[in-house]
C-alpha cells in the first residue's frame, strides 16, 4: 500500500490540494487566452474528461481581464500563468483567477514580488512556485554547472530560494513543482524537495515530448513518486490535445490504484493464438469505453488461452474462439455467440450494464 | 544510479538474457505463424525497430515446421510460445527455435515435461517459465482463493513449482515470467520472486490494454521493476501493431538512462504561448526522428519562456517566437529564421546531421 506524505492543505478554488485531499489532474489549454469561446469550449472539454484544474497562459492584460468571462462559463477552478510582469499576475488575480503560477525569480525583484503578494493575501489565492531546468537562476547555474549530476540541487535551491521570498512576505499559500524533462532529475529532485518541505507538491515532466514518449516518461517519473507517496497534484505534459493528458492522469492514477474514473478496459495483445477481430473489436470497445461513467471493468479477449482466466475478474468480458464467442460476467459464461453476432451482441450488453450503472451513480 | 540484481545468464540465439547482458527488448508477432511470408514480414519490421527477440504462437505442427523458413528469412532469434501440447514444443525446437515459452502447468503431466527437457538439452534451447493471472492452477486457486491480496503468492508459487520441474529433471536454462494485467501485484509479485531465485526475469504487464492505457500500465510497473534493478528482458504488451510495443520499450528504456537507441526528441506541450505551430512542426519531427539512427537530443519548443532554456541541451533545437524562429545548437543561436521558412530550414538541417551522424557510426 501507498503511504502518502503528510503535505499542507491549500485550496484552488473549491479543490483542496495536499493533506487528505485526493490527488487532483491538472491539464492547461493551448488556445489564446483572449479567444474567451475557444478557451472556454476546451477548458469544458476538459472538465468532460475528468480534469479537475485548468490553468491558462497569460501574456497580456486582455488575456488576464478575459479571466473573469470565462470562469463564468467553466465549472473547474481556474489558474492563471505568469512570466516576467508581476502586473499580470495581479491583474489576473483581481479578474478571479483561483491560483497563480509564478517562478517568482523572473518577476523582477522584491519590491514586485511583495506586490503580487499583497494581491494573493486579498483575494485569498494561492501562488505556485513552478521551476523548471530552464528557468534556473544564472548565479545557480554558474554554480552547479548545467547539465551536471547536481542539476536537482541546483531546482531544489531555485525553489526554496523562491519560497522562502514568499514567505519573507508572510505568504504560506504555497505550492512547488520543480520539472525536468529528464525522468531521473524529476524523480530525485521531488524526493529530495519532499524531504526539506512540506508544501504540497505538483509534479510533472517538462517537454516530456509527444504522445508515446511524454506518456512513457510521465508514467514512469511520476509513477515512480506517486508510489512512494510523493505528489499531491500533478499534470501530464504532452504535445497533444490538452484531454489526452488528462486521460493519461486518469490511467495513471487508476494502475496505481490511488482513484478511479468510469471503467478499465483489459486487452490482449493479439498473437497467432487471436480467433477472432480483436483489434475492431477492442478498438470499438475503447471507443465506446471513454464515453462510459460507471465503473465497471471490461475484458476483450482474443483467445481461449488467457482469456477465460483473465475475462473472469471482468465485470463483462469477451473472448474469442473458432467461429464462436464467449461472453462472461463475473467469472460465469452467460452467452455463447457467433462470431458474427459477436460485436453486435456483446455491445449491447455493455451499454445495457452502463446504463444500469449511470441510474445507480444519479 | 540503479544497481541491477544479479542474475543467471542464459543464451536465446545469439542474445544473452540475465548477468551483465543489456536488457533486452522482445515482441510477439500477430500474425498466423504459418503465414510465412505475413509473419517474416512482421519479424523483419520489428527488427527495423530495434526489437531483439521475437516470439511467435505456435498452434500445431505446421507452425512448428514454418519455424525454419521463418528463422531463414530473419535477423533476430525466434522463441515459440506454446501451450497444452508438449509436442509442438519439441517440433518448434527440432525445427530451430532460439527458445520456448511453455507453461509446465498445462503440458499435461511429468512425463510431458520430460520429454520437452531432453529435447530442450539437445538443442541447447533455454525454456521460459510463463505464468499469468489467467494460468495459475485450481488447487492454487483454491489455496489463496481469487482475486486475493495473496494473488502474487500464487503466481511465484505456481511459477516456482514449474521451475522445479524443469530443474528436477536436470534443466536449468530457465528465465521466468509472472505477469498480471494488475500493475501492484505485477510489481509485488516479480519483487518478491527476485528475493527467491537468481533466474533471469522476463518482465510484463499482461492484457494491458490498448495504446494509451497499455503504455501507462507497462511503464508504471516496469519503471518501478527496472529502477529497482528487477529484469532483464521483458515485452510490452499492446492491443496494437507489434512495432509500436518495441518503440515504447525503448522509451521507457531511455527515460531510465538504461539504454539509448537512436535520437531523443524533447518538445514543449503548447500552451497559450506558443507562437508557432507546434503540432505541425513536433509531428514532422517526430516521424523523421523514428528513421533516424544518430543519438541526437532534438528540441522543438513553442516559445521564448522555457525554449531557449531547455533546447541549450539539446544539439539541435529550434523556439518559436513571433514571425521569427530560432534555431539552437548546443546552446548557441545558430540561425534566426522567418517563421514561414522555419520547418524547412531546421529539417534541412537536422537531415544533414543525421547523415554525418551515420556517416560517422558505419
Amino acid at each position: 500500500m501507498i503511504i502518502r506524505r503528510k503535505t499542507r492543505t491549500l485550496y484552488v478554488g473549491g479543490v483542496g490540494i495536499g493533506g487528505q485531499c485526493p490527488i487532483s489532474v491538472q491539464s492547461m489549454t493551448n488556445t489564446d487566452t483572449k479567444d474567451v469561446q475557444q478557451t472556454v469550449e476546451q477548458i469544458l472539454g476538459l472538465e468532460a474528461a475528468g480534469c479537475e484544474i485548468a490553468r491558462v497562459a497569460v501574456l497580456d492584460t486582455a488575456a488576464a481581464r478575459a479571466i473573469r468571462v470565462i470562469k463564468d462559463q467553466i465549472g473547474i477552478p481556474l489558474i492563471a500563468d505568469i512570466h516576467f510582469d508581476y502586473r499580470l499576475a495581479v491583474a489576473a488575480m483581481e479578474s478571479g483567477a483561483d491560483g497563480i503560477r509564478i517562478n517568482p525569480g523572473n518577476l523582477g525583484g522584491e519590491e514586485k514580488i511583495a506586490k503580487v503578494v499583497v494581491c494573493a493575501k486579498r483575494h485569498q489565492v494561492p501562488i505556485r512556485v513552478g521551476v523548471n531546468s530552464g528557468s534556473i537562476e544564472k548565479d545557480l547555474l554558474k554554480k552547479y554547472g548545467y547539465p551536471t549530476p547536481e542539476k536537482s540541487t541546483a531546482l531544489i535551491e531555485s525553489a526554496m530560494r523562491n519560497v522562502r521570498l514568499l514567505e519573507k512576505h508572510g505568504f504560506n499559500e504555497v505550492k512547488i513543482s520543480i520539472k525536468s524533462s529528464d525522468v531521473l532529475t524529476t524523480v530525485n529532485s521531488y524526493q529530495e524537495l519532499s524531504k526539506i518541505t512540506d508544501y504540497p507538491l505538483h509534479l510533472g515532466v517538462t517537454e516530456a515530448g509527444g504522445l508515446i514518449a511524454g506518456t512513457v516518461k510521465s508514467s514512469v517519473a511520476l509513477g515512480l513518486l506517486l508510489s512512494k507517496g510523493i505528489g499531491d497534484t500533478f499534470r501530464i505534459s504532452l504535445t497533444r490535445d490538452p484531454v489526452e493528458e488528462v486521460r493519461v492522469a486518469f490511467e495513471l492514477l487508476r494502475s496505481l490504484k490511488i482513484r478511479e474514473r468510469g471503467p478499465e478496459l483489459i486487452s490482449c495483445p493479439t498473437c497467432g493464438r487471436t480467433r477472432i477481430d480483436l483489434f475492431g473489436l477492442a478498438e470499438e470497445v475503447e471507443k465506446y469505453v471513454q464515453t462510459m461513467v460507471s465503473p465497471l471493468k471490461v475484458a476483450v479477449m482474443g483467445c481461449v488461452v488467457n482469456g477465460p482466466g483473465e475475462a473472469k475478474q471482468a465485470d463483462i468480458g469477451v473472448a474469442g474462439g473458432n467461429g464462436v464467442g464467449i461472453i462472461f460476467k463475473k467469472g460465469k459464461i452467460w452467452q455463447k455467440v457467433n462470431e458474427d453476432d459477436l460485436m453486435r451482441v456483446f455491445m449491447a450488453e455493455l451499454k445495457k450494464m452502463e446504463d444500469d450503472g449511470r441510474k445507480k451513480l444519479t
